[in-house]
């Protein structure tokens, strides 16, 4: 399989993903400002998810482009990230509508948690397939991002049940770290 | 008509259908361990119609793949399999929302049935317009696992009138089966 | 514009369109034989609504096929196309909920008809870009299947007020008549 | 990053978008006229961003294709052009449901500036990455419609709150202005 055909499925994944999303914030009931506020939170929780699918987006992308061949572990790999992400939109309603309970908070933070760990999983795909030497592993290097990213929600997810504005605020504060370009394979392949 | 074309017209169907199933996992009504608890089985079903769907849609890259050119038998043949996959956000999310009831269980099965003939259909199709001697018909062969979950579909609606559990560990058996990858089309390409 | 950026637009919005349209048929309400029955009017809708699409979306694509250039009036003439396909879930939707009542059933045959119309609109605006000599407008030739296709729609409409169900029998002739290969551009253009 | 995988993903957001918005266009309760005279100011709204997704759509083209190259930058302000977009089926559905409201209308007004400000942001981008005596910096040249268009909105939303019908007018008005083809960037590019 050409790794052009598994990008452009993942694409449409995800371009759908992040559009289907607004699906979600329901029209508000009456036409004043008391019938938006329920909507504030909703909105919130909307645009952070809209960033972290459009990461997503961005570093596989960068991931499989610099990859040269697909086998199936590698396809299934991504099927299962693409799992994962595709819980997204009903993560992130349920977390927006309970304006940030605990247990939604946590749920949201266990889908992240797993998309993170699909992300790693498929990245050690396609090094196991081209080989520990290859430009890619190289670039990948220590992936320190990847791991802050996951011991941030490791920690966020039980944190939720007691205070989950703080776990609200830490995968914000993933989401912005990684809003700074990655110029870990892009400065390699030049 | 180039196989391109029907390609992505097809990877498109598929990565939307298996992208807007997650609109029928609805969002839980309050915020607690309560509200969560009948989305378990809807997310049961979710997870099983992802990998069909991931399934079909890796069966079918690899056949049009290895098809060379379309004609207008082919083209309908495919929009028929379509059809029947297009039901499967309505018939999981009946069939997780009843908690795997007769009925429901029944329904899911004869969808993919449906969907398992219309793959066959196809197939014929495709041998039938490159010949009994091309590459294709030698790699599809004697087909062992599609009739074998043909057979097992067949088995379970029925079944689901009584056990409908046990139809849907049957379904649960086609999928697992699938997941390993097929490698008849691929090995004969080589 | 290159021909083949819009022939992508419209497939995605046509794949779009036939996938979405399943999340109209709402999930029954209960487990049993009579929550399924109401559903089966709607199914019926779908079926014909899915062929329909089906059938635009194999001659949009011969004709766009067909065509070597695009300007800023086949733009327009194709997104105004689209328009009227993309109102086609809401009103299979109406149509089928209703039970084939007469006003959905005329409401349905009067978006046909404007689909129809911005089909031959289109088609006009491509021959005017390619001229009356080219290769496509001697492929479509009369188009008798296009005319005689508005016609009963035409005669449809107003007949659904009185009899609802002659109406939707005019719309299935209509499909079948379609889903015979149309010989017409394929053929010239051997 | 290549020009055409933002271009692909652009068209696949906006396809999509404009397909999905007719999900928020309910099914009429009732099969008679006065279930449709609600539907109807929703139509309207509906056809309104119908068409400004496909000014869009064609206006992101062609800026897309005059771009040679892609960085970071214009990566993050592509999604977040394509973050207000998607915000329109929401905003369409609220401003028509409400009968043109005037918060509603305010809110739909407000999205279109910001959408608005997202397309300058992108194309400030784009130039500074291809320099200021580009083939397409002076495309653009004064870009007087774009001015327009904003300022009509920035006019627009505050009047909302007292000539609700008025705002809708002058959306209406921006939107014929861009029907007209815009020969800026295409007649320079030849």
């Amino acid at each position: 399989m050409k790794t052009s055909r598994l990008e452009a499925f993942s694409d449409g994944v995800i371009a759908i993903l992040i559009t289907i999303m607004v699906l979600e914030l329901r029209v508000p009931q009456g036409a004043d400002w008391a019938a938006l506020r329920p909507a504030i939170p909703k909105f919130m929780a909307y645009v952070l998810s809209f960033t972290f699918l459009g990461i997503y987006w961005n570093n596989h992308h960068h991931m499989l482009h610099a990859a040269e061949r697909v086998n199936g572990r590698i396809m299934w790999a991504n099927l299962h990230l693409l799992f994962w992400l595709s819980l997204m939109p009903v993560t992130t309603a349920w977390w927006g509508e309970s304006r940030f309970a605990p247990l939604p908070t946590a749920v949201y933070g266990v889908d992240l948690v797993l998309a993170g760990v699909g992300y790693v999983v498929l990245q050690t795909a396609i090094v196991a397939h081209h080989g520990p030497d290859s430009r890619l592993a190289e670039a990948i290097g220590g992936d320190f991002k990847g791991k802050l990213s996951l011991a941030s929600y490791l920690i966020a997810i039980p944190l939720a049940f007691w205070y989950p504005y703080v776990s609200s605020g830490i995968y914000l504060f993933v989401a912005c770290m990684w809003l700074i370009p990655d110029p870990r394979i892009e400065s390699r392949l030049k």
